[in-house]
C-alpha cells in the first residue's frame, strides 16, 4: 500500500512555471516546506542534510584560515543599531522587535550581528597582540521581509554563516576580505557545482555601513541573478562607531580595520534551482546526503537478491549508500522516488544481474544505464560520480557563459535585459542613474563590477555621462 | 610588555566563595562572559569549541540511533501554546513575545519545539510506515528568567540540542526514551567525566505536558545538584493535543507515542564548576579543545629550542597541540596562562632537555612533573592524558558518592539538606507535600527518584503518609 502513488511526481515542467516547479521539487524532495507562520519555513532532513555538508566543508577551509566559531546574543539593543546611520537605515525596515517589559527596553531580533559582536570586540581588542581577530558564527537570523516567500530564497527566518574580522591594517583586511570570496567561489564550484562570477557591488547595491561590498553571483536557469554570498570590507566604520582601538607595536593608538562575510541556507535554493529537472531534484554527489541507492528486484528470491544487495552495499563503504529494501512498493515506484530526491547513482540487482555477477548502473542526471561487473563496481563508481559532479558544472558554466552579452547603446541593453541576459555595460555608477534603470526595466539591477576592466571606457548606457566601469546588469532574485 | 600581568590569575579561591570564583574561572579563561544585554551571554571561542566537541560526540551518536537533523522556526504562534494546557502553563512565565503588526499574531521565541514541531509532525505522519520518526536540532532557545544570571547556567538565552521522535507503540517510546538518557550519561561520564545519577522526576518536577521526565543529576562541588540533560516520555499528550494519527497495519486509526529529550550548554558550566581549581580551568582531556600546550625555554639559543618544539609537535599530530612561541613572555607566565585556560598537558623543553633528549611534561590536573625521553614521548603522553581523564572522573565519583546519605527522620533530613548533601528518603510523591519541604528547607528539592526501588517501603520523611518512593533530595542550581 503506496502512500502518496498517485502524487508522487513533479506535476509541472521547467520550462513550464519555473516558480511552481521549483516550489514543488523542494516540497517533494522533502527538502523544507512553508511554516504555519507566515514567511518561516521548516528545514526538513533532507535539506537541512545537504546544509550540513556545506557547513562541515566550510568550516573545516575557515579553521584552517585560522578562523574560530563563537556565539554572540540572539538580540540587539535598538541604541547599538543606531551607532552607525547607513546600517541602521540599510536594516529598519526588516527588524521585528522584542520589547522587554522590566527593563524598558527594545531589541531586535539579529538581522545580522556587526554591531552586537563590535561591542564585545572593542572590551576584547587592546594591543597588536590581539590582531588579527577572527570569529564566526553560525546561526539563525531574522530579516522582516514583506515580500512573497520563497523556500531557501526568501524566508524571514534563516540559516547562515557570518564571519567578522579585525587586522591592524588596511592591506591585511583588504587582502583577507578577498580571501573569503575566493573560499565562497571554491565551495559554490567545487562542492554545489554552481558557477559563479566574481565582482565588487557598486555604491547602490553595498552593504549597509561597509565600504566595499564584494560579491558572487549565479546565474538560474529561468536567467535571474543570484547572490550567492558577500564579502564586505567595512574598513574603518564600525570601529569608530564602535570604538575599537589598539595600541600598536610602537604604543601609539590607531582605528583597526574589519571585515564580514557570509553565505546562508539560499545556497540550497541555488543547488536546487540550477541541477534539478522534471523528475525532480539532481544533487552533485559532493554534497548529496545519499549518493547511492541499492534497488532490489526480487520475485520470490528476495532473500538471495537482498543477500547480494547487502554485499554491493558493504563494498561501497566510503559512500553514502542506502539499501532500499522495502516490501509493498515496485522497483519501478522506488527508482521514481529516488529520482524524485535527487540521489545521484542508482544501483538495480536483479535475478539475471546476481547469475551474471553484475550490477545496472543508473545516472541521475542523464539517465544512462549501464552493466557493470560487480569486479569494477567500485572503480566504476568513483568514475562515474565524478563525472556526474563535472557535468553538472560544465552545463552549468557553458549556460552562465552563453548568458553574458554586451550592449552597446540603451535599446540593445533593454532588449538582452528582456532575453534575461547577464547585461555587461559600462556604468556612471551613479546611484540616481541606477535607480532609473532600475525602474525603466522592471528590476535590472547592477549585479557586480567586474574585476578585469578594459582599460578604455564609454559612456554609461543609460545617462551618456562618463562611465566609471564596466558593470553586470541584470535582473535577480 | 605582556598585558593584564598583573591581574593575570583568579584571585578568589573555590571553597572561600565558589559562585564568584566559577564567575572568574568563566571570565578569564575567556570561555564566556555577560553580554551587555540583561541576562545574555556571549560564548567565546574557548567555550564555543568546547560545545563544538560535545556536539560532533553526540551527533554521531544519536545519528547511528537513527536520529536525523533539522530545523524548525524560531517563533512560536500563541495559539499553539495554547493546545496542551499543562505545557502552556509551565513555559507561561518564561515567554518573550515578538509582535507582527501586519499579521496582528503574537509569537513566542522557542523556550522549546514540542508545539511547532508536532503541528509539522501531524502533516507528515500518516500510516505506519512514518514510523518511528526521529528528530532532532540544535537550535538557540529563550527562557526569560528573572532570577540572577549565571554563565552557561542560567541565561535568557542558551543553545542546545532538543530531540523528537514519534513511535507506534508505548513499549517502543519508553525503551527509546531510556535508551537516550543512557546516551546523556555516557557523554557526561565518558566525555566530560562528570559522574551523574540516574532517575525519574516526580509529578512536581516532571516536564510540563509529558508524562514521565527521566533526568540525569550531578553533584557541584558546592553541594548543590545540576541537572544534566532530561528525556521526557511524553505519552500520547501532545499527539491528541497537535492531532498526529496514524494508520497502523491493520489499517485503523491510531495515536502515536511521543519522547523529547535535551541537554543545553550548560553542560560546559557543569564541566567548569566540577574540575577546575585555584588556579582557574581544568579541563578533561576528550573535551579540550588544546589537549597539549609547548612551552620553549630559551635565552640566546631560540632557533634551536624552537625548533626542537616543533619536532616534538609534529610528533604529536593525533592531538590538538599549541605551540606557544610567542616573544615578550616569560615562560612562567605563559605557565600561569595555559594552566588558567585549562590545557591538560603542558610540555615545557630548555636547553638542557635538547642535551639530554628529553623533554619536561606537567599535568594540570594534579601538577605532576616527569623527565620523559623523546623516544618515550608518544606513548606517555596517550597514558597522561587518559590517566588525566580517569583521575577527575574518579575524584568527582568519589565525592559523589561520599555526599548521598540517608536519612530516617525529618531532623536528620534537615541536618543533612545543610550540610549539602543529596538525601536519600521514602517520600509521598505529593506535590503539596513537596511544595513544604522545599519551603521548610529553603529550597531542597526532589532530585530524582531513584531506578532502584527497595521492596519494602517506609513513610514519607515530611508528611509521614505511606511512601510510594524512595526519592533523592537536595539544593540544585
Amino acid at each position: 500500500m503506496p502512500k502518496k502513488e498517485e502524487n508522487q511526481g513533479i506535476t509541472i515542467k521547467k520550462s513550464q512555471d519555473f516558480s511552481e516547479w521549483y516550489n514543488e521539487v523542494v516540497i517533494k524532495a522533502e527538502l523544507a516546506e512553508h511554516s504555519v507562520i507566515k514567511g518561516f519555513m521548516v528545514v526538513r532532513p533532507r535539506g537541512y542534510a545537504i546544509w550540513e555538508h556545506i557547513q562541515e566543508y566550510f568550516d573545516n577551509r575557515i579553521k584552517k584560515l585560522g578562523v574560530k566559531n563563537s556565539y554572540f546574543p540572539l538580540l540587539i539593543p535598538e541604541k547599538f543599531f543606531k551607532k552607525e546611520a547607513e546600517h541602521a537605515k540599510g536594516f529598519a525596515p526588516e527588524l521585528a522587535w522584542v520589547m522587554d517589559q522590566e527593563q524598558r527596553e527594545k531589541y531586535a531580533l539579529r538581522p545580522t550581528s556587526e554591531t552586537i559582536m563590535y561591542d564585545s570586540y572593542a572590551n576584547w581588542i587592546r594591543s597588536w597582540r590581539d590582531l588579527p581577530l577572527r570569529l564566526n558564527q553560525w546561526c539563525n537570523v531574522l530579516r522582516w521581509e514583506v515580500k512573497q516567500t520563497k523556500l531557501f530564497l526568501r524566508t524571514r527566518e534563516f540559516l547562515w554563516q557570518e564571519g567578522h574580522c579585525v587586522y591592524e591594517t588596511e592591506e591585511e583586511c583588504e587582502k583577507e576580505t578577498l580571501i573569503y570570496l575566493k573560499e565562497y567561489k571554491e565551495l559554490c564550484e567545487e562542492l554545489l557545482a554552481v558557477p559563479v562570477l566574481e565582482g565588487k557591488k557598486t555604491e547602490k547595491e553595498r552593504f549597509a555601513g561597509g565600504k566595499t561590498t564584494y560579491t558572487l553571483e549565479a546565474l538560474m536557469p529561468d536567467g535571474k541573478a543570484l547572490q550567492m554570498g558577500t564579502s564586505h570590507n567595512l574598513g574603518q566604520n564600525f570601529a569608530k562607531a564602535f570604538n575599537i582601538k589598539f595600541f600598536g607595536k610602537d604604543e601609539k593608538e590607531y582605528l583597526p580595520w574589519q571585515n564580514s562575510w557570509g553565505f546562508s541556507t539560499r545556497l540550497i535554493g541555488a543547488l536546487v534551482m540550477m541541477h534539478s529537472d522534471d523528475k525532480g531534484l539532481v544533487l552533485p554527489p559532493r554534497v548529496a546526503p545519499t549518493q547511492i541507492v541499492i534497488v532490489p528486484i526480487y520475485f520470490d528470491d528476495k532473500n538471495k537478491i537482498i543477500k547480494k544487495a547487502t554485499e554491493v552495499k558493504n563494498m561501497l563503504k566510503n559512500y553514502e549508500v542506502e539499501l532500499d529494501d522495502r516490501d509493498g512498493y515496485t522497483p519501478g515506484w522506488k527508482y521514481n522516488e529516488w529520482e524524485l530526491k535527487g540521489v545521484p547513482l542508482r544501483i538495480e540487482i536483479g535475478p539475471k544481474d546476481v547469475e551474471k555477477k553484475q550490477v545496472v548502473l543508473v545516472r541521475r542526471d542523464n539517465n544512462k544505464k549501464e552493466f557493470i561487473k560487480v569486479t569494477q563496481l567500485d572503480k566504476k563508481v568513483k568514475e562515474t560520480l565524478e563525472d556526474i559532479q563535472n557535468s553538472l558544472f560544465n552545463k552549468a558554466k557553458k549556460f552562465l557563459n552563453s548568458s553574458i552579452v554586451e550592449a552597446k547603446n540603451w535599446n540593445e541593453f533593454v532588449k538582452q535585459i528582456k532575453n534575461k541576459k547577464l547585461v555587461k555595460v559600462f556604468f556612471c555608477g551613479n546611484v540616481k542613474c541606477e535607480d532609473e534603470i532600475k525602474e525603466k526595466t522592471d528590476g535590472a539591477t547592477s549585479r557586480l563590477i567586474s574585476f578585469e576592466q578594459p582599460k578604455k571606457l564609454g559612456k554609461c548606457v543609460h545617462c551618456s555621462k562618463e562611465g566609471k566601469f564596466l558593470v553586470i546588469f541584470g535582473k535577480a532574485y
